[in-house]
């Protein structure tokens, strides 16, 4: 049965279930939230967009959005080194059916609670349906981990496997599969983020594809780019449905290049600076070195040259999924 | 000319136009933005959607699309009695034209400077036109004015005036006109709340009409709804405009009343405070009391009752305008 409701009475199903968090002083249901800042701390913000047909298919699962919704933006506090505290939601949906909201705060305070992130307040209104969330998240003031640092000698160290997302799109995988899985459930790298933050030079999230996020580290925006970098195709991590779905290696890697959805973590780690090949649970693999030269190679073993299988995602160029 | 740009053309314009800001450690161009609370303060947030067909028409100056979208923003900061710091921008847009950016800029960084809120980061993607900003302010740790705390024998206080927005809609006012600019230039009351938060025992800010958001006040939300308000209806403040466009007083209390969109500030002081009747430039008006019993009661001179014209804003039931 789908049940029609109103604003308020979708405000109200939200406010009982969402969790009292700490450092909530106030959480959902006045004109702001009023939260408690740790001292000494600086505060990280961040805000992400989803929006059917061009992040996902009309017909995704409504947990599988609510978890991508906030995972995308989680992604950003992981790639700062933050630790998440608190989130904010603000939703526009084509009608207000209480089903299908339940099912989608299934999936966002799943990942809301594992990672020790409490929704505080949002907005709702009618419209193309699009989830927009902004994720707060704390560190100890002068930690966070930029975009900007990375230096030549420096060793590429990603999270995770690249590239399943992208090869969802190309195979039309099914969201229940294992590729569409990373499509619609990216897991955000906090973890490892905060790990990665303490001896990185500097760090980014992989949502447009690997060589297009790269570009952002080696310095496109404002600066001189004097840096490069060398990417070791054989040294990409893939997953097995990833090797399965594409086995010709060439083919994969051009794939895995491109990317889009990542949504795993690139850091630049000094010479030097043991690693481990894992943290908690995610992997980690280097598969590069910053360069002194500027511009980004991709070199297979034999050293041939390979090219992304087309550019990472812009938002106003790519084609609409 | 109207120039297409890619989305990192578009941040970049954005960034570049975006000031420093105090409390900002790196703003615009990285995963996240880092800022420095202030010691001893708590974290005032909101976020809050504008959507073409909801809230605003298609053919909006793109200007005072980006001064509304802030200002409703702003207002719920304010109806907390915060300090506005610093904001979030997502927004949705069907294509990327740098004249019709810029010009949203005019609107949203105009009123972002003036309010003492930096813009810090934000996202961009494609889609039906729609702005969703996140607000942070900051306030002296437990002073937060919230919708709970009123109290029988409490003076109902109004700031500014109310019903312009409503007849804007009714009469179908242009945007030039005095009706018409109180619809999508709205003046979030920043000063006045904060110097009505040190007063008050309870405060809202009124966009869906202040039947509606008075109900909030009365406590509709999980508590017992023991206490009632009475209007003096012929205490309403209103415009010259509204009072011209609309020259019967019931029919005007009754807009008024209605309303939606307002963004005035009404808070419950408590009896023996003394008010002034402006604070900066902004007056404020005693147009009632909260009462023993429950319910709203409006009521003339001659104690006839009035109701309001329409309910308040449902975003998923009243008329998409």
């Amino acid at each position: 049965m789908r049940v029609k409701m109103n604003e308020f009475d979708l405000i109200d199903r939200i406010r009982r279930r969402a969790p009292v968090g700490t450092g909530v002083v106030h959480g959902i249901g006045d004109d702001a939230a009023v939260l408690a800042p740790s001292p000494d701390h600086e505060l990280i913000a961040t805000t992400d967009t989803v929006q059917v047909h061009r992040h996902f298919r009309p017909g995704i699962d409504a947990a599988d959005l609510g978890h991508l919704a906030l995972a995308v933006n989680l992604s950003d506090l992981a790639a700062m080194g933050a630790t998440a505290r608190w989130c904010l939601l603000a939703m526009s949906l084509p009608d207000a059916k209480a089903t299908w909201l339940d099912r989608f705060l299934d999936g966002f305070l799943t990942l809301a609670d594992s990672a020790g992130c409490t929704l505080v307040g949002g907005n709702l209104a009618r419209g193309e349906l699009s989830v927009t969330v902004t994720a707060l998240g704390e560190m100890a003031a002068g930690s966070a981990c930029l975009r900007r640092g990375a230096r030549p000698g420096d060793r590429l160290v990603l999270t995770g496997s690249i590239g399943d997302a992208a090869a969802a799109l190309k195979t039309d995988a099914p969201a229940s599969s294992p590729l569409g899985r990373r499509l619609v459930r990216p897991t955000p790298r906090l973890e490892a983020g905060r790990f990665l933050a303490r001896h990185a030079h500097a760090m980014i999230d992989i949502s447009d594809g690997i060589a297009a996020d790269l570009a952002h580290l080696l310095g496109d925006i404002g600066t001189s780019g004097s840096i490069g970098a060398l990417i070791h195709c054989a040294h990409l991590p893939a997953s097995p449905a990833l090797e399965e779905a594409i086995t010709d290696p060439g083919q994969r890697w051009a794939t895995q290049l491109a990317g889009g959805s990542d949504y795993e973590l690139l850091a630049t780690i000094p010479p030097g600076v043991e690693m481990p090949t894992i943290v908690g649970d995610t992997p980690l693999t280097e598969i590069g070195e910053i360069t002194a030269g500027s511009g980004i190679r991709c070199a297979t073993p034999e050293g041939r040259l390979i090219e992304p299988a087309a550019p990472g995602w812009d938002h106003f160029r790519s084609h609409p999924r």
